[in-house]
């Protein structure tokens, strides 16, 4: 197989990329000068050299010397009594991007399906509970805050957590709590499902 | 202008219907046989002539003899202590779906525009404020509740009601709520909103 | 059932219209005045007292005295020596809004889709074949026209038809066509399929 | 900018990639093995490497020695009377996917939008037109088809490039022909354009 084959069948996997786009991209990346496909090239590269996860949170980040904490985790300026659990490193960036939080965070790499026999094999809960115990006794967590999507997949998630947490949050007694349901900016009453007006109902606030 | 083209007129003028499918509604009547015509020709004129609008809700319902009030406003098993508002009978008929309340309702029959300048010409805030006192001396409302769109007009709508009720809520020392904000069903947090986010944020629960 | 129901459940019947599109009709009406509701209802019983269907082409047309014809087949002004086969009345008014055409038409009622056993139950075969017979003799007719989706069943129903009007269009010698396939408008070479790619070479002009 | 922004942002110029997408490209590799990073970037640079531009039909190709032409150029499989003009290499190989078209290829580069006032720096027109007369020459071209999209800019470029060949065409008597325009496959008479339903009624055939 040729490189341009090669190339199409690499950008075949990316998320959300089918063969069609795939071959657009190689006859655009043809079509710019040598020096894009050098610097994409090198970025690639460079990606995998020079990122790193972070051993508190888990999130990937740019490792200029021997770090081994991302910005967010060795900050001075966050919340360290807030914990805030996340599915993905985009979502962490999504609500990085809302500027609404400034507590730390713990990124699970990923969710527990319903009927999943073995969750510890789809998220670091052993590595959650293992952090949750270092900084307890290191700092103060007071607020756990599971923030996953509302879908199955992340409602058995959170439901599967707070169960596992349950004995080292009596244990030093943190509080766990939920993201809030009800209406999303732009949701219109006449289409909204039941469980949204319900949601929307019981949290109602002056 | 015939039959046919004046139908398809009519037919265009409906909510979301274009002139091409109300052409395909004239030919579907067309196909049916005659007794569809006429109960459709009767339905509509039977519409006007029995339904009637509810003098306590706004509540458009179907008046078997002289009733005043829709069934939901002269139900006993109904809680008189909470007054929830809405925009329009739809919303109203989608909040009953999720069988999650069981209060009185009041249909406003519109929302205010921002810049709006004469806000008493779009809903019926003079009749929002007239039932309240009527019924605070008859019962005891304790509690309304502002079930509005989470857009723009709606958040507008909402904040107009909250001034123009402010008076008579101390009056009669009534509890203004609204519904709450946040994960609607669905949500993924990669691709929500700042507004959301900060929303969810801000009404987490245990 | 009362009126407002069952207004609702009639225009749920209509082509691409759900429940809830129908509950907006009906409060649309609601919200109209009575005129509109009248205008609606005689409209809709006029048009089964009015539009007839024409004995040649079995197009629907408003009548308005005792005509058994259509505009279009009681013209002078069109060709007698073109005959086009349409599916419905829809594809014939969008045919003559493309002012491309100025023969008589022939409406089927249906399509054969693949598989069907008894194809004359769902298509005006034997009713072609009389009037092709019945005009034959008046006058001549050169070519039929076949003017039927690309697609699956349009496909299946014009080599149905082709097969039946076989002896007919060689005992009055007319010509049977089909429309040009090829690139509609706005086709790009890029996303195209493999057969209208095929079609767009063999059929290619100067 | 670190590796992980400047990647996000040069797959943010991909072609249809927005930046929340680009995101999770960098995300998705990170989460893949060393590897995938390491054949992606080879892969990218070698694309440079390795693919050459045919020097009659302008088609990209992966040269292993120092072949000037691209396999379907030297093919001795492939007719020499025929020359289909392309836009781009997507185009060209979505025809050969079609299986339908065994002639010789020159790909233009781009369209000559409306209005342009030096479209010969937007296509390769003077290039064409050597190769138009080398070839015939050397052998026997008999048909030049221009296969372009069948859109207002596509449109343009055929009647420009047919103007710009009229010499050529008549010195060495070369046919000039253009894509069939008709229905495309799936297209519903109902919901045709005026030109589709013209062309269609134009190019209709037994």
């Amino acid at each position: 197989m040729n490189d341009l084959d090669r190339l199409k069948e690499l950008f075949s996997e990316f998320p959300g990329i089918g063969p069609r786009q795939a071959e657009r991209f190689v006859y655009f990346i043809l079509r710019k000068n040598g020096a894009y496909a050098e610097n994409l090239s090198k970025a690639i590269l460079g990606l995998k050299r020079h990122i790193r996860q972070c051993e508190d949170s888990y999130q990937y980040f740019f490792a200029q010397g021997d770090e081994r904490l991302s910005p967010i985790a060795r900050s001075q300026a966050r919340d360290d009594s807030l914990l805030m659990i996340v599915e993905k490193d985009t979502d962490l960036e999504n609500i990085e991007r809302s500027a609404s939080y400034s507590g730390r965070y713990f990124v699970l790499g990923g969710t527990v399906p319903i009927l999943e026999k073995e969750p510890e094999r789809r998220i670091r809960i052993r590595e959650l509970k293992e952090i949750i115990k270092r900084k307890s006794t290191e700092k103060n967590i007071k607020e756990i805050i599971l923030a996953l999507s509302a879908n199955p997949d992340g409602e058995h998630t959170a439901t599967y957590i707070k169960e596992e947490l349950e004995p080292v949050s009596k244990e030093y007694n943190i509080k766990i709590t939920e993201l809030g349901r009800g209406l999303s900016t732009g949701t219109e009453l006449e289409y909204s499902d039941k469980e949204t007006i319900r949601n929307a109902l019981q949290y109602r606030h002056s």
